[in-house]
This record gives C-alpha cells, sequence and structure tokens, in this order.
C-alpha cells in the first residue's frame, strides 16, 4: 500500500464555483509542478509558502494560479505536497490533471491521499476514517462525534487500554519462557481486575453505538395516519425552518435533504410512508407485513390524526395497532384549530399533542417532544461516542477474548493459553487504530472516501 | 461600489469534494479570521504563508484547517485576503461563514470579490469580465479567447488606440481656448489618418465578433432528418468519444452536457429538433414557420438520410428544403453498411457523406467536415476575438462616433463639435475596460458571477 509515487488528484468538488484546487501529493510533487510551473523555482521555495505565477502546457497558458508547498514531513500526507489553486473551470482542470500525469503524477486512488497520512504515522485508522465522517457530517451532533474521533479522543482512551494489557501480556508471555518453574509474574488477581475494568470500558463504548449511530446517520421517523390528515403539511412546515437556515449559502443542494431536518442538532430522517396510506390496512392480513416492515425501521412515529374525519375510537384503534410495533411514537391531533373545546376535551383521552401543521401551531413543541423521546444523553466535550460498526465488532470481539481470559484465570489454565487470549484481544483492539491492519482492510476502508481525500 | 467592509464567501462549488475553501477580503479579513482560529497568531504572519490551526466558535473545534493569508495589495483584490482550507462539510462551512459573519463579515455579493480586484485596479473591466468567461470555458477554443482577454490582449489593443486618441483631442480641445483666434493644433490630415486606423481596427475587432461567440457559446448544430434514419444514434456515437475523455476526472457532471461535443476543440451545441420530426413537414403550412425558426438558430443542418426509407428523389426534395434556409448544410447518408455499390453510385448526385452511425464508420470524416463547415479561422497565439456583445456594442458607438468626426473634418466643423465627437468615441472605448463606468454597468456586470469570485 505505501507506495511512494506522486498521486495527483481535484481536491474540490465540481460544479458552480469561482476556485478548483488540485493536489498533488509525493516526492516528486514539486518538481512535476515546477515543470509545468511558470514563476519562480518551486525547487527552492520554504514550506507553508504561497506562489503566484502561470500552468503553462508548452507556450499554451492553461491558467493564472496560486501554488501552495507543504515540504515533507510537514504535509498532512507526511509527503511533499503541493497544492494549485486555478479558476475553477472543467476545462481547465482536466487540463492541467492530463499535463500533471504527463509529467509523471498518476491519478489518486478514492482516499488515497487519507491511507497516505495513515500509512505515514500522520494519524490512526480510526482518525482516518473520522476525516471521511467530518466531511459526511451534517448536523452539529454528527459534526461532534466526527471531530471527536478525528481528534483522537477514541483512539487516546483505546490506546490506554491497549498499553495496560500489553504489560500484562508480556509478563504472562515471560511465564512461558520459565513454564517448567510454575512463577507467575502476573498477578492474576491484578490481571482480573485490569480485565474487568477494560471490559467495562469496552461495553460502555459498544452501548454508545446506538446513540452514536443515531448522531452519524439521523433518526428514521415515520410520520404515519390515513389520507389527507395533513402529513405532507407537517413535513413541509418543519422543513420550511430548516430551510430558512441554510438558504443564504450559495448553491447548497437541497434536492437531497428534502427529507432530513435539523432539530436541536441532531438529523431527524423521514422514511418514505408510501405503504401506509392508510392505516386501517394495519389490520387486514393483506399488506400489513409489508408496513410493519417500514414502520420497524423507525425509531420513532409520528401518528398523526384528524378528528374531522375519524372520531376517539377509530383513532384509539389506529393508535392500539402501531403501539404494537413496540417503538416509542406520539400521537398528534392536526388541525387544532378547527377544533371546539368540547371536541378537544373528548380527545384528550388519546394523550395527543394538538398542532395546526398549515399555520404552524404547536410544531415547536412537536420538536421539541421528538427530541425528547430520542431520548439522547447530551453530549460533554469530553465524551467519547462509537459511531463506526467496524469498531463496533472489533470492540465485540475484544470482549469475548477478554471473557476467555476471565475464565482462565479463574479455571487456572495454564500461562500460554491466557498469553493466546490476551494477544487475541491485543489484536482486536489494534484493528480499530490500524496498530494491525491488513491491505484487505484499508482498502476496504479507503475506497469508500472520495478521490481528492 | 467601492466599500471596504470585509466580505466572506465559499469560494469552492458545493457538492462531493474533500477541501472547501472560504474566502474573505477586506480590512479586517485577517483580524477576523484571527479571533476565530487556534494557532499563531495570525496578524503576525508575512504574507504568502499558511497556518496550520483550528476554527473554533467557543470552546467548539469546528475544523482543522490551513489558513492562507495575503496581505494587502498583494492579493486578488489588493485588500487583505485569508483563504481557509477546510474539509467540505455542508454543515462546517455553514458553521464557519455563521462565525466569520458574527466576528464582521458580511456574505459577499456574486461576483463582488472581482469587483473588487477591478475598482482597486487589480484588473481592468475586460479583464475582469474574462475571468466569468474563464471559469464557463468548457473547450479548448473557448478557454483561448477568456484566457487572451483575461491576460489583456484585448483591453493592450484599446488603450493604444484610446490613447493616440486622447493626444488628439487634447489638441483640438486647446484649439477651444484660442476660438477667436482661428488656429489649428491637430493636424486635420493626421486626425483623419488617424481615426481611419483606428476604425479598421474597431471593423476587425467587431467583425471577430461572430468568431469569438462561436467559440465562446459553442456551433449550434441541427441534426435533422426523417424519423428512424438514425439521428439519435449518430449523436450517441458522437458524445461517446467525448465522454471517455472526460471520465477520469471524478464527478465531473455530465447531465448537462449531454447534447454538447467537442470537436476539434470547439464546442458542437445541438438543438433540440423535436419539431422536425418529420421534414416532410416543411412543405405543410402549418408547422414550417416553427421549425424553420428551430433550424435558423443553427449555424449548421446536418441532415440525415437512410436511402433504405427513401428514394434519391424524395431526399433531393428535403434537401432543396433545407437548402432554402442559407444556412450551411452537410447531406449524410446513414447506414452505409447495409447499401449495395449500385445504390450507393445512384446516391452521389445528392453529394452526401456516407456513414454508418450505429457501427462508427465515417463519423471521424464527418466531424473534420463540420469543423471544416463552421470556416473557423485558426487563432494565433496573438489574435484578439471579441467575445462579448457589450464589448461589440461599445465598439460599434465608437465607430459610429468616430464617422462622425470624419464626416465633420471633411465638413469643416468647428473644433467644438469635432471635440465633443471624439470625447464621445473615447467614452465607448472606455466602457469597455471600465476607465468609464457607472454603478449600474458594474451592478449589471458583476451579477451575473457567482459567489466567492
Amino acid at each position: 500500500m505505501a507506495s511512494n509515487d506522486t498521486i495527483v488528484a481535484l481536491a474540490t468538488a465540481t460544479g458552480s464555483g469561482a476556485i478548483a484546487v488540485i493536489r498533488l501529493s509525493g516526492s516528486e510533487a514539486i518538481s512535476i509542478v515546477d515543470r509545468a510551473f511558470n514563476g519562480k523555482d518551486l525547487t527552492k521555495q520554504p514550506s507553508h509558502t504561497i506562489h503566484f505565477g502561470t500552468i503553462r502546457d508548452g507556450d499554451e497558458v492553461l491558467d493564472e494560479v496560486l501554488v501552495s508547498l507543504f515540504i515533507a514531513p510537514h504535509s498532512y500526507t507526511k509527503e511533499h505536497v503541493v497544492e494549485i489553486s486555478t479558476h475553477n473551470s472543467r476545462y481547465i482542470v482536466e487540463r492541467m490533471i492530463q499535463l500533471l500525469i504527463r509529467y509523471g503524477a498518476r491519478m489518486a486512488q478514492p482516499g488515497e491521499f487519507t491511507l497516505r497520512a495513515f500509512v505515514n504515522g500522520r494519524m490512526d485508522l480510526s482518525q482516518a476514517e473520522a476525516v471521511a465522517d467530518l466531511i459526511a457530517s451534517n448536523s452539529a451532533a454528527s459534526h461532534q462525534v466526527a471531530m471527536q474521533q478525528m481528534r483522537g479522543g477514541f483512539s487516546s482512551i483505546l490506546k490506554q487500554l491497549r498499553e495496560q494489557l500489553i504489560q500484562f501480556a508480556s509478563l504472562v508471555e515471560l511465564e512461558l519462557d520459565f513454564s517448567e518453574e510454575d512463577v507467575e509474574f502476573a498477578n492474576r488477581s491484578q490481571l482480573k481486575a485490569l480485565i474487568l475494568e477494560i471490559n467495562r470500558v469496552i461495553r460502555k463504548l459498544i452501548a454508545s453505538f446506538e446513540q452514536g449511530n443515531v448522531l452519524k446517520n439521523g433518526v428514521p421517523v415515520v410520520i404515519a395516519g390515513r389520507p389527507n390528515v395533513g402529513k405532507s403539511t407537517l413535513l413541509n412546515t418543519l422543513l420550511e425552518e430548516e430551510r430558512a437556515i441554510v438558504s443564504d449559502i450559495a448553491g447548497t443542494t437541497r434536492d437531497t435533504i428534502e427529507d432530513e431536518i435539523n432539530i436541536g442538532g441532531v438529523m431527524f430522517r423521514f422514511i418514505d410512508t408510501a405503504g401506509i396510506r392508510d392505516t386501517h390496512d394495519i389490520i387486514e392480513a393483506k399488506g400489513v407485513e409489508r408496513t410493519r416492515e417500514k414502520m420497524k425501521q423507525a425509531r420513532l412515529i409520528i401518528y398523526l390524526a384528524d378528528p374531522q374525519q375519524d372520531d376517539v375510537e377509530e383513532i384509539q384503534v389506529q393508535i392500539d395497532e402501531v403501539a404494537q410495533l413496540g417503538i416509542p411514537y406520539v400521537v398528534v391531533v392536526n388541525k387544532t384549530d378547527l377544533l371546539r373545546q368540547a371536541h378537544k376535551d373528548a380527545l384528550r383521552t388519546l394523550e395527543p399533542m394538538f398542532i395546526s401543521a398549515k399555520n404552524n401551531v404547536g410544531v415547536e413543541e412537536l420538536k421539541a417532544e421528538l427530541l425528547r423521546k430520542v431520548n439522547l444523553h447530551r453530549l460533554d466535550a469530553g465524551d467519547v461516542v462509537v459511531t463506526n460498526i467496524r469498531h463496533v465488532e472489533a470492540l465485540r470481539k475484544t470482549e469475548a477474548s477478554l471473557q476467555r481470559v476471565l475464565e482462565g484465570i479463574d479455571g487456572a489454565v495454564t500461562s500460554d493459553f491466557l498469553a493466546m487470549d490476551i494477544r487475541q484481544a491485543l489484536y482486536h483492539l489494534g484493528e480499530i487504530t490500524g496498530s494491525v491492519s491488513t491491505d484487505d482492510l484499508l482498502d476496504n476502508i479507503f475506497s469508500k472516501f472520495c478521490i481528492g481525500k
């Protein structure tokens, strides 16, 4: 994986924008750009400086550019890195990359810059993974967990656990050299106490995954209810406010977030409820299973009712159906402004929230209730949350290995068996930070990155 | 227009990409970023240097960033400019811009960075306009004319003409001070020679506009022909090759260029010919006008025929209809691989090109013919081409004013009338480079820029 040739890629997004940045990394990065650059001699400039000039293909000026130099090891990849800031024309970017390839660079693979940063010890594997999470972050919560992981919060805890365990492992392994003398260098009760403590931390990390997953991927919510109770109106009312927040940033793509809203810094993601257009269908045999499957993906259900359409008993039947799913739900009565007080009072047995989606009445209260129902702990700056399924799997394997160590101690097994299980636990812990890694694993992680990162 | 407050905007495109660049310009640019930056004291660093650190909103780390400093006047705008390179997350970019606005920056208007570059004398108006053209350039030809204009090729010619004219204007105006003495400081025959020379250059520039427009906006081509003669297949065959060229650049948006192809560095733009599905319609009264309107927008028509479907006489009738439009056309016989030699020979009276769009036979030759038909002069490095309708209009007005000067000289009008017309000519020439400008004009030009440029 650790090749040292020079890679090049567009590092910024394509589309409408003023500037584009082309990035190179590798031992020849500076000399390759220098060959195309007309201005100062780039090979003689200090690190972290910027130089104005032109990039030329023969006599033809491709663009006036700013070139930023990062001299190894003072760069993201710890190799020579050059960034060329050009006018953002697809044509210019294409021509420049083709030129740089002709001069000896090669097109970077997805994530290859960050892969090099990892391979060259700039960051560990979980930090590298956090870079991708950070780029994908779209809410305060997902941003916070990715940032914390990138800055090593998660890694430092694992490192600590691992170091303590390594110490014991070496003591246990030392016993192997004296196996005929039946000595115990590693105090068994101290080892047991350590492992219990490590497993306590690991279980806490595993437990944080559910919350971490929600923070990273958003809370899936189903808005259920009969046709014309105002489901779309409610969604639009919720979305409208979100749009206002982002509208002052030009070019923000809104198409892909039409069904996501940010409430109190947490993303709520709405699942298509086309299959539950008529909740009466739930009591019919046909269609129930499919609808249930959809609803089961939800972490939260908003049951929206229109009492002009259905009476209290009908609504109660529907709510009972929803309740059977065992997923937290909120009963919401819409079009509240059209209701007389007596009607409203009659509905209170349903313990509903009263809103008017159309007139934006009670919607703020509903948002607060959604946030409360999701029941997230408020994260403090130091809180570590696991968001990555790969990490959780490695933590579970670590826990299982350590469990075998505990059983081994209680069963007074020989040192070699203990040592094997401790090594196994260390291996799985190391997988997370990349202290232990295989090419397949790295390939799998970095191929999910975008090119240029 | 020339406010000195500090503006901020995202300078890179939104969408999938590794990094985003936030740009600030103004007297407070460095101090505003410094307030949010945790690392070195940015206010004490030299120009053209890059600094690693974090951007923080209170205690919260928004991201690890690289900050590039450009100290006035050594920047694009000649003001202090700061560029913040962050991970390309919509959330991070939004939060940072909001933070910088809270610290005293304001959101930039479209083109405001380049407007400041113009106002502060970094470039003239036609160069500033070329920046937008350069970003929009999508072929070798459009790139070349925009680059040449940005680098001042056009401006320097105009500047020369203008200076010579100013010299004469001041001589003529000097005569006004001595109007009672009937002196002539400005030699009339020299003035006449100069104006004839200037008008010759101006007419050449105006004449270059047609070519310039084609190079900038592409060549509109209609592929006409009866249904099922293979029009779409031909377009696809042409497009396929173009796609191969751009495919190694990740994320290149292809949706919007599906009907544009680059032939020999010139963009060919295909116009929707849905209205001429059946060319027999042309002889019918109804629909003829609309179809003709479509075809008249073309600079070139490919008339595609399938001789399995129509005999030579039928095709000839259709070609005659096309010929009446007075637009260059190419007759192309498709599905040539299915034709016997005798049939082929019979078709030669049509002077066609024989292709098989499906099997990619003869398509390269067709491309060469298209390029030849458009009849572009090969541009040399020094050739100046006008691509901007605003410039052409100003040139036409200049020419008209100078024509009046000529008539004035021949009619021996008094110096004050001559001076007025020369001033008028100077005014129009000055409009192009922005020596003369109004807020409305600037507004109109820069509002078409993207934000961040």
